[in-house]
């Protein structure tokens, strides 16, 4: 049977840009239905941008609060099963709260939460609610992230050694945020985005690839962190040595002043025997590398490729799968499992692969020991989660 | 106010691999609501996929003959306002015809009819039905390829010189169509094909880019075509030397035996002061090359492109789009022209562009004059319509 | 021990480009020793031009003529062993077929001559000569290209069944012959360069290229041969459809009016189970595409290459080699085989592996019938050498 | 008139990599003519390596010593001019000072000494000698790497922000110390390479560039420092945070166990209005990129490239130079200015663009700082010389 789950957001208004792409990418597989939402602090921004999205009016709310508040009182059939938060971040820990104490899921976008303190808080609820909770770490929905992850977990690498992450913007080469650029305005304002610009922006997504495609843990860092851009009040620019557990070492580079830089996260992963290369620029190749062979490239959509890549792709080989896929994977991947969920069924292997609340929490540790360093005389901190 | 349209679907059942790609470029930009369909010509088959996809069994009907019938029978404002063809080739004119003789508007996957002849009947039914066409030849749905186009048409590149388009591929290269592959075994039945193999599936594809970027048109044409599999009964390869009005010249490459590509869809073109390059497999980026300057790459959804592009992206720099996002780009476009005639507005230059009758007729004409090339000593043969 | 063979030069002088490649081809790997020449027509520029170069005015000639008749006044431990010959394509034979008859060997530039004719006249004479004769097709000479040639002799790919080579260029795109370009107003010029422009000046090349990879032999063309900028001599752009004995197929083209093009050969092959592609501009890359298995990348200098690809590199990989490195090992070649000759011994096949006279024989029947096909009613024309 | 200089080598017997490729590098552009050497310290070996380039026995000396000593007792016009140095670390010191103490020029290889001490002392010496001195600091004799300077010199790009250089290795994955590969053996030995392995074999020659490129200095220093293969006696793998004087950061990154990597050196700055890339695997583009227009790929040859890119190219544009032309165009400047002193001519600015000493020192200030700062706890280490 075709189950298709009823979504509602919080945030994404006229004007926003993720909201828009949390919804082409809930969209994209047919497994939600966008039923409501509070799509803006401010009631009748909320209310027309809902209605702009063709939405129930009387779904449209002026607050999360009342959200979950008029839900709450819908039959349990009619009510939103899935809560998308797309807010800046500090509104990220309350609605989450509340929406997984409603007993409804959660996917949120990161990173999860103001400090580190709400996450641990978090985890909790999430822990005590048996609810799903994905966090929209989108680069570990790419096909060829998951194969990285697969062939480095299969061994054929040998141990990991090295690995290399980079997360190249240029988009705050100015001070955009004395303008009138919304985007650049929350990200670079410490109410709206934490301790954190570069880092909690960009420096997170980077962070977790490199655990996700190592299979590694970062034990300690080093960071130099900048404020780059005069009078910007957060910091748009970081280098960081990492240790990992076990022995291996690396290096994030994150930075949104890399003047004519996209968007072009790359890692590179070498182990004792070969090593790997992916960047979203060429997102279907994964760059294989062998000591004493010539280099291979693996593509999306081929029969060679793990179940978690193929899982993970909608067209044959030769089909470009770009972002809003990757996007759409997570989301697909959340509502295969809470379908099982509601079947009773064990949610496949390839389906709970998705970023969840441990992959939150140590995004929030990732951003603290960052700042931390970055401001400290010591070498080496670690990164503790307690 | 969000308009939705009321989409129907022929063909596309379990096992299609175009039928899934339609739905999902349909639904990315919330334009259209598939409501029903003739999934299979197999009734049994066509309710199972129709239920699959979560539509009401009513609406899954067992023929398209059955669709039409009983939609018509619904009142105007629940019935299909919008179809969808995704069979194979020999069920593409009728389908059509009747949907447009219902007031449908027509969403045709291509090569667009069996034969030119059919084809111009059908042009003739789409003028009189004043309802909207669409073709779906996706790749003129990139937005780097609509920039290509735009640069073309400003001058300033200089008068076309030179175009070389190719579309390689080697998923043909064995006798796929002895085993139970169903995408090519009809692929390779001029029953179901029509007189073409590779230059119908894939060499329109070609033809139709090439036209679309460089805004000539194609007068003459030396072909080559080739049946390289032993037992196949059409070609599976094809190389085209090209004229076209004006002067200007070319060659079309298109080929499914070139074992190892994937669909990596490729254009060359030169005027007198430059040239530009764009390719499938690094679909966000146009080469633009100069006499004495650096070649350029424009990169999709950046400020400096054209209205074109900008209207054909979703997301900022730096987050690919792929396939899908160009196939959507052809079904948003053509939403948006729909909702403006139901709106009584003109729509815009932007929205108009997507492939249609016309595009279709000169694809049918192509791929006559190709395979009679193929089998001429004439050196040259015109591509007339008439 | 170490051998030095005494190189003389008939063109070259200053202003010429060609003429200076050589010289530094020549000397890379100290096989020869230049002792002089007839670097122009021009007896004054011939010897400021030898001067200029450091060699001895006695030896620097104001014709070929007298280059042989003092040459030959030597002593023979004291003669020119190797005649580099430089000069635009109608003063190719004569001095050819001089230094052949003096005894000495000859390393020609290409197009060999200025008619077939010719060049049957001068293969008789390299025959009864038993002199060795290297014509410089540079492309060849890169180790990459040799790997290609081994991978498609080895069988891996199966049979061949496809070759599609190209020769892009733009530097023609402007009259250039009217200002005061010399290149272009000899390549222009049908006294000096023979019937043909781009097709002798690079269609030989990319002509020599798929026989050489692919190790077939073309029988059949069907060209399309323009001269696209007005007021032009010669053929600047063309396009050819080629047939192989044995039943393959391909695609020829070269132009030199393609707007923003350097000098990007490329060549891609396919046979039954895989293909494979190289191009100039990554020039130490060769990619083996697979039917069903990751592309994989060779690379100069691996360990994996075969003996042609290590023998003609001087660096361990990732050093990268170019073009000049690519003509060096012809003459290092060819060199080594001399030497092999007056030592009694037999050259390596490696060695053996330089373009000679029979390439130069079937790139003069390429130029006649390209041209020949290009006026030509008549669809597909034999490439005979009779 | 043509001056060629008389050269000599010290190292590079046979069996040795780096001294052919001096020799190439040397006799490339025909301004040095090679007339002895103590290519070992093994009398035997040396004068066995000298006869097989075809030199005359009597100069192939059985040590440094003996080279200075004879070459002194030779009248001035036949004496050495010029001294290649390419033996391991631990002798480059003695025979440069005794070099230029007897008057003549000197090519050392990289890294400078065995210490910065040392280096210090050598300094003083040239200084002294009023000779010509160049350290092959290769990869500053790229065309595209002197463009990418002068780019950055000319001020388009706006102020430096951000320096990303890396130079990845993988060849010492495994102990190849522990079997018979000589380049790994003396390279880890300490007694040999000094304090440093992959540090000073290529870390220097990151640092080089980055400072080269940027036209910034290295103020301080964080630098995590690996010996990752087990047994190994010196670092095979460094990353290192950098601040550069006048406020830029950046992040060096140089490994030799980046399993299946060659040898691709790269390096990128970002300044506030735009930024470049480079890298040797693609050597002969350079790409610059812009905050709101399009990336440009400049090319080596073309003439829209500086004075100095265009000085160290000898071919049109499309005809790829690597790795042996960047290390002749070193050779052949320092060429440029020993003639141009002898003729009491001012060198030009393109000719003097050569690394010299003070690259030199400022190496080996790295090194020690580099290795200093990896077994140190202190966050940031000053690069001080003193």
């Amino acid at each position: 049977m075709h189950y298709k789950l009823r979504l509602g957001m919080i945030g994404g208004g006229q004007g926003a840009f993720i909201g828009a792409v949390h919804r082409i990418a809930a969209r994209m597989d047919d497994a939600y239905e966008l039923v409501g939402g509070a799509f803006s602090g401010d009631p009748e921004r909320s209310r027309a941008s809902g209605v702009a999205l063709g939405l129930d009016p009387a779904r449209c709310y002026g607050s999360y609060r009342e959200l979950f508040d008029k839900e709450m009182a819908l039959p349990e059939d009619r009510r939103m099963q899935v809560i998308s938060i797309v807010t800046p971040n500090h509104v990220h820990f309350e609605p989450a709260r509340l929406a997984l104490e409603c007993g409804m899921h959660v996917v949120l976008d990161k990173p999860m939460t103001f400090s580190l303190a709400e996450a641990l808080e978090l985890q909790k609820t999430v822990v005590a609610s048996g609810r799903r909770f994905c966090l929209t770490h989108t680069y570990t929905g790419y096909p060829m992230v998951k194969e990285a992850r697969s062939l480095v977990a299969s061994g054929v690498l040998g141990a990991v050694r090295k690995v290399y992450v980079e997360y190249p913007q240029g988009w705050l080469s100015k001070s955009e945020e004395s303008g009138n650029n919304k985007q650049a305005a929350w990200r670079t304002d410490p109410h709206q985005s934490g301790i954190a610009g570069a880092m909690g922006d960009i420096g997170t997504h980077a962070f977790n690839l490199a655990e996700y495609v190592s299979g590694l843990t970062v034990s300690h860092m080093n960071a130099d962190i900048q404020t780059v851009v005069p009078g910007r009040r957060l910091d748009d620019d970081g280098s960081i040595l990492l240790r990992f557990k076990g022995g291996a070492s690396g290096v994030l580079m994150a930075t949104q002043i890399a003047a004519g830089e996209e968007n072009n996260v790359r890692i590179r992963v070498y182990g004792e025997k070969g090593g790997l290369e992916w960047q979203q620029n060429d997102a279907n190749t994964l760059q294989v590398k062998w000591l004493d062979r010539p280099t291979e490239l693996y593509r999306t959509a081929q029969a060679y490729t793990s179940s978690f890549a193929r899982h993970n792709t909608r067209t044959p080989g030769g089909h470009p799968e770009g972002y809003l896929e990757a996007f759409a994977n997570l989301y697909r991947n959340v509502a295969e499992c809470i379908v099982a969920d509601l079947e009773g069924r064990t949610p496949s292997p390839e389906s709970l692969d998705y970023p969840g609340i441990a992959e939150g929490v140590r995004g929030m540790a990732f951003i603290e020991t960052a700042i931390a360093s970055g401001r400290s005389d010591q070498k080496w901190i670690p990164l503790n989660i307690s």
